[in-house]
C-alpha cells in the first residue's frame, strides 16, 4: 500500500503557539484517497531541519506534503531549501505574479513589493493557484513519487489541498487502497468496563482495531482495506454494545440531534449558564440549523435567571443556582419564552473558583424538557474549566439525543 | 542550550481523527522551562517506529517524551517497546497498582482485572502518579537525559506533567537557558501592510523574529535567551505599530476585554444571530467571568429577534435580519433586557448556504452599544462557516477592545 508522510515546518508549532490541525485535515483526506499518513514530523524553519526531513521522507514515502513556511515575510526560508534539495533554480512566474495582484486588487488594496517573492517557483515545479492568500501551492512528481508544499495559513492550505492537489492524487494513484474505517461512538460507559464487555471480542488479522477514549465517551473504531471484514466486525461489535451507541462514523452529536429533530420536525431552545452559550454554538456548528434550533438565553448572572426565565428568587435562596430545581425552571422558561418544543438548561460549577465541599466544582444540573416530559439531572465532571465546560455541553446534547431514540413521537 | 524530543504515538493522529494539542501544552512548558522542542515525530502505535523513533531523539536531544499508548486496551504496545528499547524488564508496581484501584474506587466500581497491566513498569523507571486515570507516567534518567512517558488522554499528560514531571526537570536543568517570548498582537492592518510599514525593521542577530498570521490579525513575536536585546527590539516595534497594537504576550481578545471591564466596572450583555453563542461561550471561557458579563440571547429565529430583543418587523422586513439596522435594534434590545453598560451583536451569513449577490456569504452586522454610544459595522469574511463564525466573533470584541481603550470613561 502506498503511504505519505507529512512534514510540518514551524516554529510556532514547536514553541506551542500554534496546534497542528493542518496535519489532522492532511490526515484524514490522505487516507480516504488510500494514500494514508505513515510518519509526520514538525520541524524548525531552518535549512538543515528542512533539508534533513525532506531526505528522509522523499527516500520511503510516495507523497510527501509539507505545510508552512511559504509566506511572503523574511522568516520562510522553506522554498529556498525545497528548491535545493531537488536540486532546481527558483524562476519567476508570471502566471502567480497576476494571481497575487489580482488578490490585492479584490481587496482594494496596491499589491506590496515584498511579495514579487511569492511568484518565485523552483523550475519543473507546477505552481498550485491560491485564491485565498498569496502563497501558491507547489506540486513536483518524480516517476511514482508526489512532492506538494502548502502554506500553512490552514485556510489557504485546505483551499489548495482540496481545488487542485486532490485531483492529481485521485487521478496518479486511483482509489483502489482507499482505507475503509467504521467507528461506533458509545455513550455512558467507561472504557474499562467497555473492555470487559469486549474482553472476549477478537477482531480478525485484516482488521484494524482502535479505542479513542474521549472524555466522556469512548469511540470504538475498525479499519483496513478489507472492507466485507470490517462491515463483519463492525456489526458484531455493535450488536454488543447497542445499548451505548448514539451514533456511527462521521456522526457528531450535533449531526445526529439535527437529524433526530429534523426527522421529528421538533424545535429546540437552550437556556445556559455555566456552559455561558457553548451549547448553542455547537448546535449552530452546523448549516441548517435554522431548521431544529430557534434560540435561547445564556443566564449568567442570577438576575437574568429571574427577569427573562423567570427562574424564582425563592428557588435561588433555598436550592442555589446549581440545583435540578433551577435547571428545571430555566428549562421551562426558556421553552415558553421561545415556544418551543424542547428545551435543554445547564447550570453548574465550571471552576476554577466557586466549588464547596457540596456543591464541588465540576458539578453540573440539567434539564431537559420534551413536549410534556421534564426532568433533571446532575453529573459531576473532572478536568480543567474547558474540559468541564465541553464535557458538560456534550453531555447535554447526548443526555437528549439517547431520550430521543428511545422514545416516539 | 538543551533541547527536547516529543514523540506523540497514535493511529488515531496520522488518521486525522484527534487533534495533537498535547504537543502544544508540552511545546509551551519545555520553552518556558529552557528546554524548547527542537523535533516532533508522530508516528503509529508499531514496535519498529517506537523503537526508531526512540533512536533517532534519545541520541541527539536531552529530554525525550513520549505521549499516547499507554491505556489499558489491547493496541498499546508503547510500554512494552520503551522497556525493550532501555533494556528493561517489566515489573508488577504493587504502590502503581493500589493507585489504580483507589481509581475505581472514587468512581464506585470495581477494578477491572485488565488494568492489572497498567501496574507493569520498567525496572529502573519511576512510576509516576496519575490521578486523573489509570496509566502511570514514566520516568527514566541516564546521567544528564531524562526520559519521560505520558498517557494520550490530555487531562491526564497534563496533570502528571504540571505535578511530577515539571518538578522533575527543574531540578535537574536549573532555568537558566529560559527562552524568553514577547509578542505584539495586532488588528484591523493586513500582514502584508504591515511588513511594509517593518520593511526597514531589523532585529538583531540574537533576536528570533517571528510573523503570525491568523484569520483577521497578525502576531509579532520575538524570542531568544538576551532578555535585554529582546525587550529592546519589541520596544523599537511597538512604537511603530501601536495604532494597531490590542495587547502583548499571552493576551487574548477576552483577557484584554474582562480586563477593560473590569478596570472600568462595566457589564456586558451579548444578542448574537449567526455566531449562534460563540461570542458569548467566548467572554465565559475565562473564569471571573460573572465580574463582567451578565448574559445574553442567542436570537437565531426571526421570532426570538422580535420576541425576545424587541427588534421591529418592519425593519426585518424592509432591511432583513442581516443588516445595520437589524444589529442596532439587537444591541440596543439586549442592553436594555439586561440593563447592561456595554452590548454587543451580530447577524449575518455564515454560509456555506444563504448568500445573495447583495449579502454574500462571509457578511456580518455588528451593532455595538457603549453607554450612549450605538453604532454599527458591516465586515466581509472568507472562510468556511467555522472560520467565518470564528473570525466574526473575534472581530466582535476586538472591535469593542479598540473602542474601549481609546476612550475614557
Amino acid at each position: 500500500m502506498r503511504k505519505s508522510a507529512v512534514i510540518t515546518i514551524g516554529n510556532e508549532i514547536l514553541l506551542g503557539k500554534t496546534v497542528n490541525t493542518n496535519l489532522t485535515f492532511l490526515a484524514q483526506e490522505l487516507a480516504n484517497l488510500g494514500l494514508p499518513v505513515d510518519y509526520s514530523v514538525t520541524i524548525k524553519d531552518e535549512a538543515t531541519a528542512i533539508h534533513q526531513a525532506l531526505r528522509q521522507c522523499w527516500e520511503k514515502y510516495d507523497v510527501v506534503i509539507t505545510t508552512g513556511g511559504l509566506g511572503p515575510t523574511t522568516d520562510d526560508i522553506t522554498k529556498q531549501e525545497i528548491a535545493s534539495f531537488f536540486g532546481k533554480k527558483l524562476v519567476f512566474n508570471e502566471e502567480v505574479w497576476e494571481q497575487v495582484q489580482k488578490i490585492f486588487a479584490a481587496r482594494n488594496m496596491p499589491t506590496p513589493e515584498i511579495n514579487r517573492s511569492q511568484a518565485m517557483v523552483p523550475e519543473d515545479f507546477i505552481a498550485l493557484k491560491n485564491e485565498r492568500g498569496t502563497a501558491p501551492g507547489l506540486f513536483y512528481e518524480e516517476g511514482e513519487k508526489s512532492f506538494f508544499a502548502f502554506a500553512g495559513v490552514p485556510v489557504e492550505m485546505k483551499h489548495i489541498f482540496l481545488t487542485q492537489a486532490k485531483p492529481i492524487l485521485e487521478k496518479k494513484y486511483g482509489t483502489q487502497d482507499k482505507v475503509i474505517q467504521r467507528t461506533i461512538h458509545t455513550f455512558g460507559i467507561a472504557e474499562s468496563a467497555l473492555a470487559e464487555l469486549l474482553s472476549d471480542f477478537q477482531p480478525p488479522e485484516n482488521v484494524n482495531f482502535a479505542w479513542l477514549p474521549q472524555p466522556g465517551r469512548v469511540d470504538l473504531r475498525f479499519y483496513g482495506t478489507d472492507a466485507q471484514a470490517i462491515e463483519k466486525v463492525f456489526n458484531e461489535c455493535y450488536s454488543r454494545v447497542q445499548t451505548y451507541a448514539w451514533g456511527f462514523d462521521d456522526d457528531t452529536p450535533v449531526s445526529v440531534l439535527h437529524r433526530i429533530l429534523r426527522e421529528k420536525k421538533l424545535y429546540l431552545s437552550v437556556a445556559e449558564s455555566c456552559t455561558g452559550g457553548l451549547v448553542q454554538k455547537m448546535v449552530t456548528d452546523l448549516a441548517g440549523s435554522s431548521d431544529v434550533f430557534l434560540g435561547g438565553v445564556v443566564s449568567y448572572a442570577n438576575e437574568i435567571k429571574v427577569k427573562i426565565l423567570k427562574v424564582k428568587p425563592g428557588t435561588l435562596n433555598k436550592y442555589g443556582a446549581v440545583s435540578e430545581e433551577c435547571a428545571r425552571e430555566m428549562v421551562t422558561g426558556v421553552r415558553d419564552l421561545t415556544d418551543s418544543d424542547i428545551a435543554i438548561s445547564t447550570t453548574g460549577i465550571a471552576g476554577p473558583e466557586g466549588g464547596t465541599a457540596e456543591k464541588p466544582v465540576g458539578m453540573v444540573c440539567f434539564g431537559f424538557s420534551v413536549h410534556n416530559d421534564i426532568w433533571s439531572i446532575t453529573h459531576i465532571f473532572n478536568g480543567d474549566r474547558e474540559i468541564i465546560r465541553q464535557q458538560a455541553a456534550e453531555f447535554a446534547l447526548l443526555n437528549l439525543i439517547k431520550y430521543l431514540q428511545g422514545h416516539k413521537f
